[in-house]
């Protein structure tokens, strides 16, 4: 290409409203342009990149056997009214209606839609396994779009969906995706990690995230440096301690803590360490009959170690959370507690109470909670000389770096991760509700066992960027670069060596397949460079009548500190060199 | 690739729908399949029809210069409330409201926003020319979607737009775009003619349809056998005769015509051509106030030859009719006529009317019209006479097969096609209403010179079959077919030997870069070749242990109507022949 011909636009400020890194330099060097809220038009140096996310996702679905369609962007709602999603999906579901006021909406993934295809299609066990994907474009009518292409309303996803005839040919199916995953990763060249995620109702461990290292990631990984652990963390397990709880060594005091409502503060104000201190977090679960009324609520008190943080998604598959829970009530809790928020224990409860104790605390002696009076914690406390057992002993926290890796293997280190992928086994959950069967051997009818597998095909290559800049632009992998090398010749309009030479180089480059522009704009050296580093491609070639003179030119990587003189008639060889690397 | 792994689902029977040859085919050869109105899924036989479309289509765009984008499917409506289209186009303007009740619209095309990005992004004369492009997903909610992909709800366009600093550059960026586009057309391997269509109110000549003929066609192309001349029928000129009025040989008699009130029925029952009688049509137009009052209403009476029929579209560029016009209610009608509908003329007007005679009625003499009185005609009626000469005599006819080409080079024909491209010089109409300027040489703001450029990407395939097909099936040109070469093994399983030679061939083909299927699934041969024809891959090799006995395969062309033994040895060289041809 030669820059002439393209499209090259800069800004040299970035909006307002762009507050993470890839926002803003994706703005600043052409590559997406905002239309509205959480829209954008991929500008051509932006798309660029896209299509070059598409094209190694096609290749390695390809390779594993999934097979493109493309499903519609406006879907009839009669579909989404079967698996019950048109009304149980929040207003992030963009619902419209036709000129008849049919119901209709943007697609936000393809689930109900390909589930309709595969029960019309498949109709014997014979036609099984099967796997399908689109890339294509999607709507979420986000609360807050933000973010630029980290979290917009339209974006393009890459959603695979795979049938199969049991569960054992499905975790098959599962693995050929997470195996394709991986190797679509390899070839981004991107720091990633596939993390162990949660299965939500479904269960079993057939759930992955594909997670872009990057500091300003949304999402906390969780990974064992000596093994190849990993999950997110919702996930990941916080083992049961080893240590057995040591007796007990002090009274149980009330004591003032006059407005130190959190574990913070009490172990500032009493100098003892966070961890001797407990929180107490408060819920209510509750029995609801046909009629949606509720009959009965239960209050919870779960308490983690102050230096502790509660997992949601632990708790909600405690038994009797299995139908949901929310944060207890102010007037809940203080007619259970008998005290407002911010001084509560499990001593001295007005109303009944379930406990649940994390792990770490069960184990604790001698500790620190709230007195159910405001500016009052009791210090000293030990279980069964205090108060009784706890009701339930659980993994309801997030581990922590430096906790015990699940697999025994060392300890967890924690960084953060850009959620890019996803896999996902989904079982008979969407073919049951839709009567997706076939005929197996016997001449029975089953449904069909289903995974999903998504990738964020917009979303990449702003996470490749948060994990890839610096304080010039963007630093692209090759493989996505929406081009591979520019070259760039110093004053081509007045010399016609330079001319000449920058030509041939991009002749060569371009005959040997390489993605290189040219930029025959006739921009001054200071602009030019500026530019092509803002934009973030990967190798330079500089041409100058100075060094032509010498027979020389300039090569550099976008990473490198300095320029590396090449002789002329060498530099397309060594280019193609670090290509091949 | 090998069917086992792709998705080949063909069907006996065409949905009850299907009205038209390609919706049926493509149903049947699993090519699409319909979600909803209008709405379907690209099957993934299909998609690889649409995939070398838009292949086709990016790389003659690029060779022309034309820089690639994507724009937004859901848009907000402000760009659309400024050129005033939000408000002024039909229901087919797909309208949506957000979670925050904010309006947008589901992209029918996107001048709005390509005409904002220019705005922001172009802000001199040295960056243009420019043209942007896109392929991408479009909605109309057309009232009556049918025909499959020939006019469904959601579908995918390419279009371009072209931005430019004065008309005369504008008309080159025009030139451009024609040329690129009948590259494309010659690529996709269809008969089609580029035809000179209406370019509305903007004037001049700088539109034209790229339409595939097919019987089946909705429109109507005019085109001249022994020139380059080609017009739809909106724009065809129909020239002035050459002849001059004649003497008038008869009297003008009241004749009774009892019921007869179409030109065909007086002529049949007076037995005279039709030719001799004058069709009488009665339009109004308004006046308008700023308010939107109607303040005067003129009645309008247009005379065509009773073989001929009115144009509207000439009509509207009439002096009078700039701002639109209307049919003449009834009750208009009784009141200038004295006469219900049907037994209308120029003679005894009740009010006066102004009338408007086609070319060709002008040079009439010995004429036969409505008598203004029911079931009574006037014949031997003579202009000057009889009547007034016509305040205006135009060319307000279609044209008919036998006129003769406006170029002087012979006669017209008339066949049927199919609008799967158009372009189109848009002026400043949209730059102007978005304040989409830029500064000249001289440093003055100018209004961008615009035009619009599309392809109807999923049209194409449905075109493409109504002119290619017979009744086994689709045949497709060689370019856009789903597979160029469909290898078919006979009893690749019971044979090791039919299983190694397909295997070879197909190896063979795929490593000389032809896009081939072996068809690996075991099929018996007359379900296999049925299926194949019906969905119309254009060359065919079949391998059996017989013909391997004897070294040799068979090879047929999809038009063929037997195969041809060829050595197998020489089969590889032959396809590639054929292809290349």
């Amino acid at each position: 290409m030669k820059a002439s011909r393209f499209f090259v636009s800069t800004l040299k400020e970035a909006p307002a409203d762009a507050e993470v890194v890839s926002h803003r330099l994706m703005t600043r060097a052409g590559m997406i342009k905002k239309l509205g809220a959480g829209i954008y038009t991929y500008m051509p140096m932006g798309l660029r990149v896209i299509r070059k996310v598409e094209a190694i996702v096609r290749e390695e679905m390809e390779r594993a056997g999934a097979v493109e369609l493309t499903m519609p962007v406006v879907q009839p709602a009669e579909l989404w009214q079967e698996t019950g999603r048109f009304d149980k999906m929040g207003p992030e579901l963009m619902r419209i209606q036709d000129r008849h006021e049919r119901d209709y909406v943007v697609q936000p993934t393809s689930e109900e839609v390909v589930t309709d295809i595969a029960r019309q299609e498949i109709k014997s066990y014979k036609q099984l396994p099967k796997n399908f994907y689109q890339i294509q474009t999607k709507f979420r009518d986000e609360r807050r779009p933000r973010f630029g292409l980290m979290r917009g309303r339209e974006f393009i996803m890459k959603d695979a969906y795979s049938f199969d005839r049991d569960v054992s040919s499905a975790k098959a199916s599962y693995q050929v995706m997470a195996k394709a995953y991986r190797a679509i990763f390899d070839r981004f060249g991107l720091r990633y990690r596939a993390v162990a995620a949660d299965s939500g109702a479904i269960g079993g461990d057939l759930s992955e995230e594909f997670q872009v290292i990057a500091a300003t990631g949304e999402d906390a990984i969780v990974y064992c440096p000596d093994s190849d652990y990993a999950a997110n963390m919702e996930k990941a397990e916080a083992l049961a301690p080893q240590a057995t709880r040591p007796a007990s060594g002090k009274d149980a005091v009330k004591t003032p803590t006059p407005g130190k409502s959190t574990c913070e503060d009490v172990s500032e104000l009493l100098g003892v360490p966070l961890s001797t201190t407990v929180k107490s977090l408060v819920l209510a679960t509750e029995e609801v009959d046909d009629q949606g009324t509720v009959k009965k609520v239960q209050i919870w008190l779960l308490l983690v170690r102050g230096d502790h943080d509660m997992n949601e998604v632990k708790v909600g598959k405690l038994p009797g959370f299995e139908q949901g829970f929310r944060f207890a009530t102010v007037p809940e809790i203080e007619a259970h507690f008998g005290s407002k928020p911010g001084y509560l224990g499990p001593l001295g409860l007005k109303l009944p109470v379930k406990v649940v104790a994390d792990r770490d605390v069960a184990v604790m002696a001698d500790w620190i909670c709230g007195a159910n009076e405001p500016d009052f914690h009791i210090t000293g406390v030990n279980w069964g000389r205090d108060l009784p057992e706890p009701d339930l002993v659980a993994d309801i926290r997030n581990v922590v770096a430096g906790d015990a890796s699940p697999d025994g293997k060392g300890v967890l280190a924690i960084e953060r991760g850009i959620e890019v992928g996803h896999v996902f086994y989904l079982g008979t959950k969407y073919s049951k509700a839709m009567a997706a069967t076939f005929l197996d051997e016997g001449g029975k009818s089953q449904p069909m066992e289903m995974g999903c597998y998504g990738i964020g095909i917009t979303r990449l290559p702003a996470a490749a960027i948060e994990q890839n800049h610096d304080e010039r632009g963007i630093i692209w992998p090759d493989a996505i670069a929406p081009f591979t090398v520019v070259v760039c010749p110093i004053g081509m309009d007045r010399s016609a060596e330079v001319k000449a030479a920058a030509e041939k180089l991009y002749d060569e480059l371009l005959a040997a397949g390489v993605d290189v522009i040219l930029d025959d704009r006739g921009e001054r050296p200071g602009v030019m460079f500026a530019e092509w580093e803002l934009i973030g491609v990967p190798h330079r070639v500089v041409l100058s009548d100075r060094g032509l003179k010498e027979g020389t030119v300039e090569y550099q990587h976008r990473r490198d500190t300095a320029a590396t003189k090449v002789a002329v008639q060498e530099v397309a060889g060594l280019v193609r060199g670090r290509l091949a690397a």
